[in-house]
């Protein structure tokens, strides 16, 4: 195992076995070191935090209506990576705050997602999420809507429990970009003409705006500067949207299917995704007659799929995709160059290799 | 006209007729004046902020994509008696504010309720509001959904604007209660056996909250009191609770229909509303039979509706549902008592009386 000397001369272990325990504290590293694609690092050091974050989920899921408890659980247990909480979590102890309130800034940041998942569900009718029966198949739409708000609502009660203004107003911002990008989502779906620039557009507010803010407010928590704050910002943001184009690769990969995401929902509902963006313009008028067919008009058959993912290749949209992924990576590792090297940043340095090298 | 002499020795109508012009200061009214069931003092009082509340509103629909403003234009014409941001308005300026923030408090009041209305179509599958056809209708769930999540957005990061934590704590609580009203709603909807206290719980949150909430926030703006902050939320909840019977007393009341809601919506669409639970729990196994077949079962054949009407009127249920609404009105003005006689307290007191009698 390789070992670094940190400066109060304890040795720390830089790749840990899981299991082995980080205490949540800031520990400086002398000079660089690669980016490994593991969140383990990351998961041992916010461990005992998200812990606390997964007891308030539940704390706060909790309602005498038992629809809500009940829906929240399925969402809860249904094994999401707690990705954005992480940012959270991690993000304030990086900033040197040693409080207790990131732990309930994280859970916000959580149920903003989940109440968006929700959402998102009804608006896609989609059957499936995470490779579970949807809320929505379970419990119809109106309970998914109803209680996508109801923890929204909590989310905001949480932030405004912690009390600090600018968080709120760095979140409030979010919840209503992302709301925007749904519907601008909604509106250029199924167009199989939208540019690259469109698209980028939508997942910058959709998904990268969450990520933003929930690396964003670390920063606040910590009462670090400006130029930091922005930092975060930034960090948040480009790794959020490579997230999002290693997801849409994902969808046309045919061996992903043990991540727990299935292959093909976004072309079975028929999502425009960068991949089909860049497919559509490289190919011919045979191509662009069946992504038209497929996507445009729902009439998808037998074998469409596979010759789906046969174009995204032959048009080397899926490489392109991952090459534009990276770009967006390297934005998000170079914002982080004005931190110290700490533990922390190396574990937020290492999600970003994961967020794209996950793929393989 | 009745007019009364201000301590200031300045002559008040008391009466104005429409256009007349009241300046937005609070006016000590000499002894006590019978509450009037008219909205016209409200209207005078508060029409120069909610100009600037109406003026927000469409500022903060606006989005480049086009599908939101004109989703909100819709709703935003479609005349509604904007009755919780005026509550707001007209609270602080009685808790003696002479800020601005009170029409950012409004707007995000009247978002709250907006983005519940649209929620609340795609879960009842209503095809009108307010005798237009719904948002759903128009543009579908989808956009109903997301532009609903959108104006919550917009209206948190308004609150966050006017940077009164306890206001963000009053109205973030209340988005809550509201969601979980309406879940608690969709569960017990359609159980003909619902006790009174049961439906009184579900429209304490769903409706009474953000009664509740957009009067409270006054007494937080004008820096009042604990036991006038208390006042207004009391008197806002009573309020709400007596204004949602009497609307569900006049869906069953056949000559309503020029207020634009249409009768026979929520016998429609298998609600139960207190005339319901009182004409079940009052009739014979056959009237029993009727409402389970028709609310419960959804079977609705013609002359169903004049048959519900005929039940709850022979039941005394539109009668006793008038009584209760009268009972939360009493406790609303009561509430006010604590207050000293003002133009604004006038104007709350009329508002709570015009919410029952608007029935005649």
């Amino acid at each position: 195992m390789t070992t670094i000397t940190a400066k109060t001369n304890i040795m720390i272990p830089l790749s840990l076995t899981k299991g082995e325990r980080v205490l949540g504290v800031v520990v400086p590293l002398t000079g660089t070191r690669e980016p490994k694609a593991s969140l383990q690092l990351l998961f041992d050091l916010v461990n005992d935090d998200m812990g606390a974050v997964n007891r308030i989920i539940i704390d706060k899921a909790r309602s005498d209506v038992d629809l809500i408890p009940e829906l929240a659980r399925h969402l809860i247990d249904s094994g999401g990576k707690r990705l954005r909480p992480m940012l959270t979590i991690a993000a304030s102890r990086m900033c040197g705050y040693e409080g207790e309130e990131h732990v309930r800034l994280a859970a916000s940041v959580e149920f903003m997602h989940t109440a968006t998942l929700l959402h998102d569900d009804v608006v896609d009718e989609s059957d499936m999420r995470r490779g579970k029966k949807s809320a929505r198949i379970l419990w119809g739409n109106e309970a998914s809507v109803l209680v996508g708000d109801f923890l929204l609502g909590q989310a905001f009660k949480m932030m405004v429990q912690v009390g600090s203004l600018e968080a709120l107003r760095i979140l409030s911002d979010a919840a209503a970009v992302i709301a925007e990008g749904e519907v601008m989502q909604l509106v250029a779906s199924k167009d199989t003409e939208t540019t690259e620039d469109e698209y980028l557009a939508v997942i910058s507010a959709k998904t990268a705006a969450l990520f933003s803010a929930a690396a964003e407010v670390g920063a606040v928590l910590g009462e670090r500067p400006k130029a930091e704050q922005a930092a975060l910002r930034s960090f948040g943001r480009n790794l959020g949207i490579a997230f999002q184009l290693v997801d849409d690769v994902l969808d046309y990969s045919g061996d992903q299917a043990q991540l727990g995401k299935s292959v093909g929902d976004d072309f079975r509902e028929g999502k425009i995704t960068l991949p089909v963006v860049l497919s559509y313009r490289r190919g011919d008028d045979t191509n662009r007659k069946f992504w038209r067919r497929t996507l445009q008009e729902g009439d998808i058959r037998d074998g469409d799929l596979e010759e789906a993912i046969r174009l995204v290749q032959e048009h080397g949209a899926i490489r392109d995709t991952v090459e534009r992924a990276r770009h967006y990576g390297s934005i998000a590792q170079d914002a982080l160059a004005i931190f110290p090297e700490t533990n922390y940043k190396a574990a937020l340095l290492d999600a970003v290799a994961f967020s794209i090298e996950r793929l393989h």
